[in-house]
């Protein structure tokens, strides 16, 4: 069939190692413009620019394309999240911008673009899922820091609003300023501020530091552990493989203490066996 | 008995479903309701707010009271920490608060009752009680710490008093500023500003900090290994209870090397009555 | 002998537990002393502080006393290095300090006998011989870290010095800065200053941060795989003496293969030996 | 024959522990000169400092000439990464520097001298060595990091350069304005600045900093478990040599079940064929 000839011909096109690396490279120049619009060019080079942005949409737009009409099942591309990844920055950066005001969101959707060097190199993928993945684990850790956050805020916001309300106006901006107390930046500079007028405010810093700290370490204890884990299970696995695969090897399995027991109670049931016949051969 | 009938009826209430989710809604709200409190609200909010306090209060109090007359022996009721807890949030928040003064008491005292979340989700029960047991451990190197901190700021009170009074004033702001300083926060500029004096004062700050970010480390690796300890410790339970289950699964147990040995012996006891019997049938 | 008797004597006080506690008292009063010292203190204090001085230091010489006839051979006494750290902060403190420069030196000596809670408390006194212990295998790479501060001081000394002498004046304060930056204290500003003369003095900073980072790193890892070595090896040789202790408490040890096989051995010759009696039985 | 008599003699000069000890103190002299020009030196000094110059100079390139004539295959010589790195310090130092513009550069390559430091203390070598190892391991997180430092300095470069080109100018400045926020050095007075006009802004620096931390923490943990299961590696090596060697102090090797199922069924055999020869005997 035609259809499947097209389609064949799409495939190899696909898994064609020249392609591939055209990809990349079309990729990397995208990244790179992004990179040097940032700068003050010369006049000339905005046609050029202009050029390689319709040529870099044009290219993924076809490149997508190919990807999708090489899939032998169609409800499979929509399956992988990369592949919605793609095609989402693609649409998007198709988007026209002339307007002064869309010129810019224009402007930052080509930024995304970059965000596909991270779905074209699977190392990269895996690391980012492998991130993503470990998240969940740490979930109540992080319910426990959101709720610290909350109840400091909300006293904060309470006690401190009119001694400078840029700080603690409200519980949103508490929390902002609890984030940056965390990271330490001049976090003296807000204590003594409302030292003045609660002296003994310190106590609400420093309680503040300790158990954001204790639930941070905790956290990331909680993150070393688990990757710990899954080495010393990955490491097991292999060891136990290694094993299994050098006995196949080498034509048997590793005798066992139960085939001894078996062994020497076959040698007593023979031992037995035998007085039997002999008596059996004596009453002759 | 009627007193048993209402306690079981109390005991249903408890363990309903929806009673539980409707009580974690409760939380929520009361924890929105102090969020929304430190933002501007309109005027017309204030009657809903006022009313949405009475509520929470009120059903904090019934549920507290349902919590303990559903509770078959009440002294077990008292033995719990977080029944404490929550009893002593409820009873602080009905305390009626009308002067000014009060008032913002009042209202901190509202912002505990998002410490409900704490009490009412198991998870985050578990995990506060064990950051809170890890603590002890740490309770020498903490000792050592605070050691530390008090001689310093002491030599830093006799020395750099008269250099800035709002730094060095008395032992307690010492020991404040140091903490500030082992936070890296703006240290350079306490530093500056004593180093016009005593020119060598450097060696007072580095040695500090070479103190503290010693005994701090070892504080954590402290707890990473004990937390290592309790994980090894815990799947190597693991472990053996699986190999456990397993064996009786398959209705034996793995043989030993004594199993063996005995069974040897027997053997050699067999071999030996065999040849006995013969020389007897012998002599025959 | 008299001399036996009195020693005798003064290791009963010595060993006397109210005597323990309140040397621990004393020192606890000591400190606070000093801690009190640093406030302002109303008129009639100063003679009370003055005779707690007068009684902590005799105290203080009549406990070393105690200690030094109390011990059987003069010699271990000054092999014990906290004996020798407690007579220096005694005798240091007989000194008599009329003149106002000496008075500042006597108060800051007197700050030290707070160390005495060290050295009167074993687990800090093991903590603190850990720590200490710790040091010398970090040595190569704490001379790493000096030879990347030197270089990076002289680099900074030579290049920077024009521009900001209180910062780069000579390698010594280079090295002050540079300590600075590490501590990512204010470390911009210090950039942001030499950028305007050398625009690329960015990759001395960020390289200097890198390395630093990275030797820092370094050497927590290395105390960390040393404490989980020691605690394994700890673990290890527990597991150990547990074995053999009920083993021991059995009245028996763990049969090995060598058991086994010996047991064979001994049957085979057994059933050998028998084979040939048969023979000669048969050839009566 | 001459040519390798000379060689012997450079040979032994090379092995000689006085002059490894001369080399290696000229080498902390010329350190030490490097760090005493950064201090106001009197006039009389200068001479001594120029002459020390050239005297190290000359010594060095002695130095590298005997080992160069010492090595027997000279092809040997230029494959150590050392020898070449030597040469190059001491060829660059060798270039007179008397215009006022090359005297600074001179003065730089001189503080290179210090890094013979590492050059010629093994260990040093070693730890940098394995620091250079490390780094490749870490390729794809530090490419991930790169890649996010880049997006975000696009993003930041197109939205608040005209806010503050100081910070903001092109995609390297904004590059460089994130590792400031990377490590929290006056990040806030970044984001007031820019919340001004864009009040989610927030957003921006608070996300950048999750990402960066998270990343920053999964490098540092990958490391971690490199050093253990290297570690670990080592000390499973080091006990199996440890368990061989003794085995063959011992003159034997563990039996293992293998042995023991060996001698049992020779047993069964010498059972087996007894009986045969029984009925045998008796069959005569």
């Amino acid at each position: 069939m035609q259809a499947s000839e097209l389609q064949n011909k799409f495939e190899r096109i696909r898994a064609n190692k020249w392609f591939e690396a055209f990809v990349i490279s079309v990729i990397v120049i995208s990244a790179l413009l992004v990179g040097a619009k940032t700068y003050e060019l010369p006049a000339g080079m905005s046609s050029v620019t202009l050029f390689l942005d319709w040529f870099i949409s044009a290219f993924f737009l076809t490149e997508i394309t190919i990807r999708f009409l090489a899939e032998k099942r169609k409800r499979y591309f929509f399956k992988s999240f990369w592949n919605w990844f793609d095609t989402l920055i693609v649409i998007i950066s198709l988007i026209p911008a002339d307007d002064t005001e869309l010129a810019l969101i224009a402007r930052l959707v080509r930024v995304f673009r970059v965000l596909r060097m991270i779905s074209i190199i699977p190392e990269l993928r895996i690391l980012l899922v492998s991130l993503v993945k470990a998240l969940p684990q740490l979930g109540y850790v992080m319910l426990l820091m959101f709720i610290i956050f909350y109840i400091y805020a909300a006293v904060g916001s309470t006690l401190f609003e009119t001694i400078n309300p840029v700080l603690w106006g409200d519980i949103t901006i508490s929390m902002l300023t609890l984030f940056r107390i965390m990271t330490f930046e001049d976090w003296t500079d807000v204590m003594y501020e409302t030292q003045e007028v609660y002296s003994l405010s310190w106590i609400f810093y420093l309680t503040f530091i300790f158990f954001t700290a204790f639930a941070f370490l905790n956290m990331v204890i909680g993150i070393v552990v688990n990757v710990m884990e899954r080495e010393n299970e990955k490491a097991r696995a292999e060891k136990e493989a290694a094993i299994l695969e050098e006995q196949i090897a080498q034509g048997h399995v590793e005798p066992t203490l139960h085939d001894v027991l078996k062994e020497l109670r076959e040698l007593r049931a023979q031992v037995a066996s035998q007085s039997n016949k002999e008596y059996v051969s004596k009453a002759d």
